[in-house]
């Protein structure tokens, strides 16, 4: 055994657990009895204690000295094990295991406060939470920006001045957009109606199959808040049901369905290795976002949609497939990340982005940041927000300490849109079978050209060589721009 | 902190990763999907090295010597730690490993031969799987007998011998009755009809909240072969079910809800330590067993259950209370150990008991295995068998490498004909009680006389103390040859 071969064996195990770590988080948010909280916290801060020992034992540091890989793959599959075995020396076992133990528990006290509106049950928490991820940035930004740090653990080499300026360059254009929109004459029908939880399950598998989802690698269940989990043989989706909208079921489906598709698309050479997993949460988001949004939202998609949902519930308050596909992309004030239309959705990471940067870097406190959010809300969004969980405690993310990864759903957004038009210039017949609900056509293109290479090229590296042209917000903004123009007649 | 603390707080991590193993073992059984069985192979047979490799870990030698435990829990918990380390050091961690992977591969070769009724599919595997048991088995054995070293990690300080002299002591007795019964005059009407799937578990939940199962700390879902997994804040139960047999899903149910009781009753005290577990597989099985029969098919409890099914199936072939007890401990000629009487498991038990000592001391080869099983059967049952997963093929045990663990059951029926003759003596009315669906009487006096202790006794004493009387078969027999000579007018 040379040293890269035994780097690669205990990498192998390393990964091995991890998804073990993983499967165990959905466990948790699906199918756990609510009264093993506690213990639950138990085992995934002794599963993190394993992996963060694993991650930093000095026999890394002596195999990666004398290794010598010999392909690209192999290089790369170095090079991502160096830059882990740096960012994770750098994290003491003890806060690691302290961070592990926390999120779990904070999760469950986030959804409580959530489903009582009662912040002040949940910030003191999230105050810890937040005080431990400070502790972790310092640690890894040595001397750097405490941001930053955080970010390249989603976007690797990505910076927040550099999405501070993305975000300025876009901003314009979305508000603008958003304006004429909402005082457009032409306004879209809102779906009204009672729509059973059954059916909506059985319309979200259908889609699911629709696109090309793996049923033998996969399956999917309810949660809180709707995710994918796993990789290789195992990737599950989640999804929640509204009785009065089907579409937050349906699309949160082929959201999620979007970002196993990545994990399942991956050469399965690199399973086990650390080339076996999405690159990036960017690159990630923009599986799922194109799944969502450019395919699942399209005209050809919708009106295959119309008419399994008109079969499904018996007939709708909407009645051809044209008012159809303007309802699914209605735009309207509201105040929910995840419901957001494809205009303002960008809007709300912003502003996340932003609050979290000051939370991070200490310019805003959490007992500040419920008026923070608001008064920012108004600001941008024209409304007051009503209730705690229609604001502050709409997102799990930072009661698990996932600060930094709010920015990557709008990179997400971006990437979707470069890919989008390489996608349709290659595929010219793609509207015809999704017409026919069959959006494997668009799956088997992005399979070949982004998600079979995994974590072979950095971020943006696959972008560009999937799309033939350099990372832009340009080709989304001229989309949404065109789209939303016709649907609202501007 | 002292060598005690250290040791204690070492254990509880590995306590924790063992957790999650056994969690992980759930998820295959009922919600992984089925093409992801190598990865999760993959990712057992890591979670096995983490735990051997914690298991002989040098450190707990050392603490081991050191350890002053003051007090008699203590004392035990190091007892237990240190009998866990001189076995498990014995184990070559390679070994370990290839049984995990081997071992969970298994399984599914298995249930896929078992569908197909094709052993030629399975016994090669078989084979493999033996052959590392009895490989494990020397390690262990360290020159005693190879089936009393596997014996002992079910039920610590039981000897093959000792249970070969106790069935030689019971089969004339149960072998009598069973030609008494089956040839009594008198024989029960036998239920008929279709029983749907959800009403069915619908009525298991119902059976399972009257033995006051904790739905809190639990969940119920569907696999091939009922188990239940878990403890502390965590233990969940599976049940199967067969649309023309309602009692196969009932009574499945019931018969864990007693292992799980058992677990989710210990001593809160004792989670994550040696004595936070059930003792001994012959206790457990006491206590699963004294829910299933003495409780669960006593005339008191079957008396509320007619009504219930009645009243769910709307009507049944059998229309009075008495006869339905009749039923529902009715006594034929049958395959499958666990949908045996009473009166007829034990001798399932005794088959396997003695086949599998043939198969580790060598006595048998695999290849010979179907043959001295149908050979065996005929003989004590009079019946030949008709198809594989009527016979070899029916117990997932020997594919995951459960050798020594089938006599455990019947130790655990005389272990509960122990208890219930004291349970009785000392709860009075609880047939009062069991009439109206309510169990929860005995299992308090389950969970204080035994269920509380945990590990804190060995598995005889636990018994002897809550009894009130050494062990022996006598109370099972005596309550059998009353229950059935009533039923069956003898």
């Amino acid at each position: 055994m040379s040293a890269f071969d035994d780097l690669l064996a205990f990498q192998r195990q390393t990964e091995a657990l991890s998804s073990v770590a993983e499967r165990l988080g959905w466990d948790q948010e699906t199918v756990m009895p609510r009264g093993a909280a506690e213990q639950r916290a138990e085992e995934m801060s002794a599963m993190e204690e394993v992996l963060h020992e694993r991650r930093t034992d000095p026999r890394i540091g002596e195999w990666l000295e004398a290794a010598e890989p010999q392909t690209e793959g192999d290089r790369r599959a170095v090079e991502l094990i160096a830059r882990d075995f740096a960012r994770t020396s750098r994290v003491p076992a003890r806060l690691a295991s302290e961070l592990a133990r926390l999120t779990s528990l904070a999760q469950g006290i986030w959804a409580e406060a959530r489903a009582n509106e009662a912040p002040e049950d949940f910030l003191p928490t999230l105050d810890q939470v937040l005080m431990l991820k400070r502790e972790e940035a310092a640690a890894l930004a040595d001397g750097g920006d405490l941001y930053d740090a955080l970010l390249d653990d989603y976007e690797p080499g990505m910076t927040g001045a550099r999405i501070a300026s993305l975000f300025d360059a876009m901003r314009p254009r979305l508000v603008a957009l958003r304006d004429d929109v909402l005082g457009a004459e032409r306004q879209p029908q809102q779906l009204s109606g009672h729509f059973p939880q059954e059916t909506q399950l059985r319309l979200s598998r259908a889609c699911a199959t629709a696109f090309g989802y793996d049923w033998t690698r996969g399956r999917i269940d309810l949660a809180v808040h709707p995710f994918s989990s796993g990789r290789w043989q195992d990737s599950r989706i989640t999804t929640r049901v509204v009785e009065t909208d089907p579409f937050n079921c349906i699309y949160s489906t082929i959201h999620e369905v979007g970002h196993s598709s990545y994990e399942l698309g991956i050469d399965e050479d690199y399973a086990f290795t650390p080339l076996g997993r999405g690159v990036s949460m960017g690159v990630h988001e923009s599986q799922s976002r194109i799944y969502e949004n450019q395919l699942g939202r399209g005209r050809a998609f919708t009106g295959w949609l119309f008419g399994r949902m008109s079969e499904a519930f018996d007939g709708l308050n909407v009645t051809d497939a044209d008012a159809f596909y303007a309802t699914v992309n209605r735009v309207t004030p509201g105040y929910i990340r995840t419901e957001a239309d494809e205009v303002q959705y960008n809007l709300h990471v912003m502003l996340r982005f932003d609050l979290e940067r000051d939370l991070i870097s200490g310019r805003l406190d959490t007992q500040d940041l419920a008026e923070a959010w608001n008064a920012r809300f108004l600001r941008d969004f024209g409304v007051a927000v009503d209730r705690p969980s229609n604001g502050i405690l709409q997102d799990v993310h930072w009661s698990v300490g996932l600060f930094g990864y709010f920015p990557t759903y709008a990179l997400g957004n971006v990437y979707a849109g470069c890919l989008n038009g390489a996608l349709r210039d290659q595929v010219p017949d793609l509207d015809a079978a999704l017409a026919e609900g069959d959006a494997t056509p668009a799956t088997e293109w992005l399979r070949e050209n982004v998600q079979r290479h995994g974590g072979l090229m950095p971020p943006a590296q696959v972008i560009e060589q999937a799309a033939g042209a350099s990372v832009s917000p340009e080709p989304l903004l001229d989309y949404l721009e065109a789209k939303f123009g016709q649907i609202y007649g501007l």
